[in-house]
């Protein structure tokens, strides 16, 4: 066999992507993704900054212990236990029963979200949102290859139900997403307003709630029983739950949308740790959920300073804040960097996110705010 | 808030797969994968029956603990400490020097050939395989809108070199996966036939190498200087790593495929616990890897007894052997289910599969293939 110095090759390193046969529509695109920085403060993924609990910890550390000498063996590959303890969280959560046939869980939401477009959106088909809103679904519409129409919010970042109901007749998309609490706004979409959607659509409407957690405002699960042929609600444990690392997202419909993905899952998409860790952070969801009240207080701590301070905001019942204006809040962002805060700048002008962090973090935020404020950016 | 029981409610559980929007193509579908089945010997999923060493498990343990109070964190997004790991182990493995911008890893190989048909696949373009070979990379293809052409292997059940190259100039494929040592035969495809299909085509070669450590042949990774616009080597961690609960696919190329699929990858798409996990799979591969030269040596027992029992086989250079003949292979299936012994009926007629398990477990698979031989079925 040769040794050939591969790394250190040019004919292997000269090979650039532009010379590879890449799909058109992927050409000059840039990978998502927030900036991963060191910074002392980082404010920027809406991350909940509470560490597990030590008994959750020490759960997971004999849990591992436990199921490691079967590693060797794939996971069971319909993660039945796993959703099991979904479904009790969600019943206790939402006020609605549901069971683990109602449940289905994958590497995080985005997995999810793929799985929903693949099985009803895909080539020929459509997804309607009102952005802005979570970035990665239009992103995980062209991964899946399923047009994506954007009918914009309004002036005051919230859906404009006219517009919308306006938006699906012209052209009746086959999947609809709703985020609520909306990511980077913060708002929240009426039940009622939901209910308009799914009355005027003939396709499915994805009600992102990744937030779910931080808002006093009922689930959207409380209409899967009116309307199980058309709605879905997808959600996350990355935030309100402290799992980010543990990537588990899931969503809750009637058993025929599970039926549904499992025709397009990866077999065994979610490992025996992956499964294993969200059931142990399942089991400890009272003390970890107890940082969601904290949270909610300083998120109003926040709101009232950044008022005092002359920014505009909208009115959040998530864990960030977004707030204006800017004239170039580009420069603005970079203006907190300096300051040793790394919030999010989405690319909507004027407007900055921040994630609400531990109070010694905001504090950081909201210093470095009233000093930027100053510069008049 | 209301309390549906949603659970029992007869509308939410009367809602049917065929009356919700699916894709067409995926109407009349059911999910791929093998029966899950409690048996006492399971020699039907190609997984290494060797448990971890303790060794490993003790040091996955405190590494969770270690890195349990950052869960609430997002994962580090690129990999990069794995991507690193990964390069160690294949420039040991291989002989072939590479470094962390060669290498890519998902959740699992299904991930890394679906990310890389996103990229190179997709609709209007088309992918040649010979099959029986992985079944997944026909479903792959479908779930990515890529056209699945299959160039029938030869009678023999090896890749017919002369049609391969005819059909390569017949259908100009975008992509060409070829399995060596192919799944579920075992035999392998000679660097000689796979640099003429490099050649013969325009589009980009997929060497799935799934089971490279169970074959004294040279690996694919040796041609990628030669060919680093052209050639991609797909890898897994679930089988000679004894990591299939872990679910742990990679790839190696010339770093544009990486940039490549970075613009069709989901963000965070590997869990915190899964790259720590293989990290710490990656740091034993020495003493994982021992079990490698014990099933190989398995492989051949078993080899010469099905020789002796008079049944025909395809010389196997992995952990599985290919057998037959059987007038119906089906019924021989449940024949060795019937006396414990769960393999594999992938669909070929005449032929079954059986994984190389621990020596009692190949004791009972050949107990039970000397009485099964008697029915002549």
């Amino acid at each position: 066999m040769t040794t050939p110095e591969f790394a250190d090759g040019t004919a292997a390193v000269g090979t650039s992507l532009d010379s590879l046969p890449l799909r058109e529509e992927l050409r000059g695109k840039s990978a998502y993704g927030a900036p991963q920085l060191e910074v002392a403060n980082q404010l920027n993924t809406n991350e909940n900054p509470y560490s597990p609990s030590q008994e959750l910890i020490d759960d997971l550390v004999a849990t591992v212990a436990k199921l490691a000498p079967e590693l060797n063996r794939y996971p069971e590959r319909d993660s039945v236990e796993l959703r099991e303890a979904l479904a009790d969280y969600v019943t206790r959560q939402t006020g609605v029963t549901v069971t683990r046939d109602n449940l289905w869980a994958a590497n995080g939401s985005n997995e999810v979200l793929q799985q929903l477009l693949q099985a009803f959106g895909g080539p020929g088909r459509t997804a309607l949102g009102f952005q802005p809103s979570y970035s990665m679904h239009p992103i995980l519409s062209a991964g899946t290859q399923t047009e994506f129409i954007n009918c914009p919010r309004g002036a005051d970042f919230r859906i404009d139900t006219d517009a919308a109901l306006a938006a699906i007749a012209e052209h009746a998309p086959d999947v609809i997403f709703v985020t609520t609490p909306n990511n980077p706004t913060g708002d929240v979409t009426s039940l009622a307003d939901i209910e308009k959607i799914i009355a005027a659509t003939e396709g499915i409407v994805i009600v992102d709630e990744a937030y779910a957690e931080f808002s006093p405002s009922p689930s959207a699960v409380t209409l899967l029983e009116k309307y199980p042929a058309k709605l879905v609600v997808s959600r996350t444990m990355s935030k309100a739950f402290d799992f980010a690392g543990g990537r588990l997202g899931y969503f809750v419909a009637a058993p025929a949308f599970i039926e549904a993905v499992m025709l397009v899952r990866l077999p065994y998409h979610l490992s025996m740790l992956s499964q294993a860790a969200a059931i142990v952070a399942l089991r400890h969801s009272e003390d970890t959920l107890a940082t969601v009240q904290k949270l909610s207080e300083e998120r109003e701590r926040v709101a009232a300073r950044l008022d005092e301070l002359g920014y505009s905001r909208v009115p959040s019942e998530s864990n960030f804040i977004f707030f204006g204006d800017f004239r170039d809040q580009h420069a603005a962002w970079e203006a907190f960097l300096e300051r040793d805060v790394l919030i999010r700048d989405v690319g909507v002008a004027g407007h900055l996110r921040t994630t609400i962090g531990l109070p010694v973090e905001n504090d950081a935020f909201l210093a470095a705010a009233a000093e930027v404020k100053a510069l008049n950016l």
